[in-house]
């Protein structure tokens, strides 16, 4: 192996090569940040998840792509950190932000395993995000963020995050709101927030949000019960004070408007 | 004025020109999206906060910027309106993302007088995001968003908001905490959460993400009750399993890592 490019990571060791976490935002080229993209160009190889790699593809054709299926997140990062150690600049690509539901987790916990390798985080457009501008603007006041996945989390412990955001009265944005094995979770979740939200409160979601077939709709919280989702939805919650503004799901976030129709 | 471009709005009305609602991440020109430079690049005013409209300004050096102070946000939506029913493309910027705190919501709602005019909203990197990436990892599971300015929002409301988040063990991430005429706010947060998590809780803190002077520091909560921050600051508190790696903050997922050292 050349030694390729010469720099230093945070303890002033000399490395070879280096590994980057990059969230790509929701999956067009467009929402990546021109960091995002550099961070690619810079590397020889891209990692990830099958989807996501394909997203990105065509954009850098002459780079060498590896993946692992879902469920191999762990091989997936060692996967990565074995190409940086072998002197290749390498990304690991997660859709959205790489630290919300993604990698930059578990990447910085393997990484005690490899203190050559220095690790930079990339920071992306969220479902959160790109899917709220899809609906409007749903989060404009406090808001949380929960994953209905239960494959890591007990669901005791989820349904205890839901009751307590609809009690305090934040929006709510819901990650992960099904999958084929998880079909009855996102009515599980509703019945949850129903305990302390009107029935009548503002939702929305947005499947496949900046890909093809991007769908947005609307529902009132009693209505949302009753919707099957997929794992490429993302499902937004109001706060009490959400309401339909032309088309629009909008959280007011408190500013005085003289002299609105 | 000449009909520079003719399309149609959601309505299938004729319009002229559009506005955008423009997220340009934490304030270098490498966090903003492709899209948002796409949009802004398109337009031929910009409009924003005066620190926003100065961190874009040489990176667009051939439009008209306009700025209202702070404080005047509704007077700055409508000017922006004003410019884009007289026939221009214009972007109304925000730092982070337009829909988190940002200006996305009060557009819309203004719209309503201004049927004619198209708005987009164009989603970006919000500090929870940038500043997350800048620590580690501290938002990898289930986080609240809440910000501790009380300008528009009661006290009260954020101080249950700050103990029901803490109760359910998110990750919590601070905006806007503090000012001048609010020294003692983030104190007083820290307070709040410490009814329900413990002093030991890992929580960060990140000044001037993404620009000149960047700066990062980890404290425990109980630390971070004797921190004074300013309005450029962006703090992190972690969940009960949150723990520093490497220096890095960071909060598990829930893999298992096997062979981990």
């Amino acid at each position: 192996m050349a030694l390729r490019w010469h720099s230093r990571n945070r303890n002033g060791v000399l490395y070879l090569s280096k590994l980057y976490v990059v969230g790509i935002g929701p999956g067009n080229y467009e929402e990546m940040t021109l960091r995002a993209v550099r961070a690619l160009e810079q590397c020889q190889v891209i990692v990830g998840y099958t989807v996501y790699v394909d997203l990105v593809k065509r954009h850098f054709p002459d780079k060498e792509f590896l993946t692992t299926p879902m469920r191999q997140e762990v091989e997936r990062c060692r996967l990565a950190f074995s190409q940086a150690a072998a002197g290749k600049d390498t990304a690991m690509i997660c859709s959205g932000d790489s630290g919300v539901y993604g990698m930059g987790g578990v990447i910085l916990e393997i990484g005690v395993d490899y203190p050559q390798v220095p690790v930079e985080i990339v920071p992306g457009v969220t479902a959160a995000l790109s899917g709220g501008a899809v609906l409007g603007a749903p989060l404009m006041h406090d808001f949380a963020v929960i994953s209905l996945s239960d494959l890591m989390t007990p669901w005791a412990q989820i349904e205890a995050r839901l009751e307590a955001a609809a009690k305090a009265d934040f929006s709510i944005c819901l990650y992960n709101p099904s999958s084929k094995k998880r079909g009855d979770y996102l009515q599980k979740a509703c019945e949850a927030l129903l305990k302390y939200r009107s029935e009548d409160t503002v939702c929305g979601t947005v499947s496949n949000i900046g890909r093809e077939g991007e769908c947005r709709k609307l529902y009132t919280l009693k209505e949302l019960k009753q919707v099957q989702t997929d794992m490429f939805t993302t499902v937004f919650v109001g706060n009490s004070e959400t309401k339909i503004i032309n088309g629009d799901m909008v959280t007011p976030r408190g500013y005085q408007i003289e002299g609105k129709k």
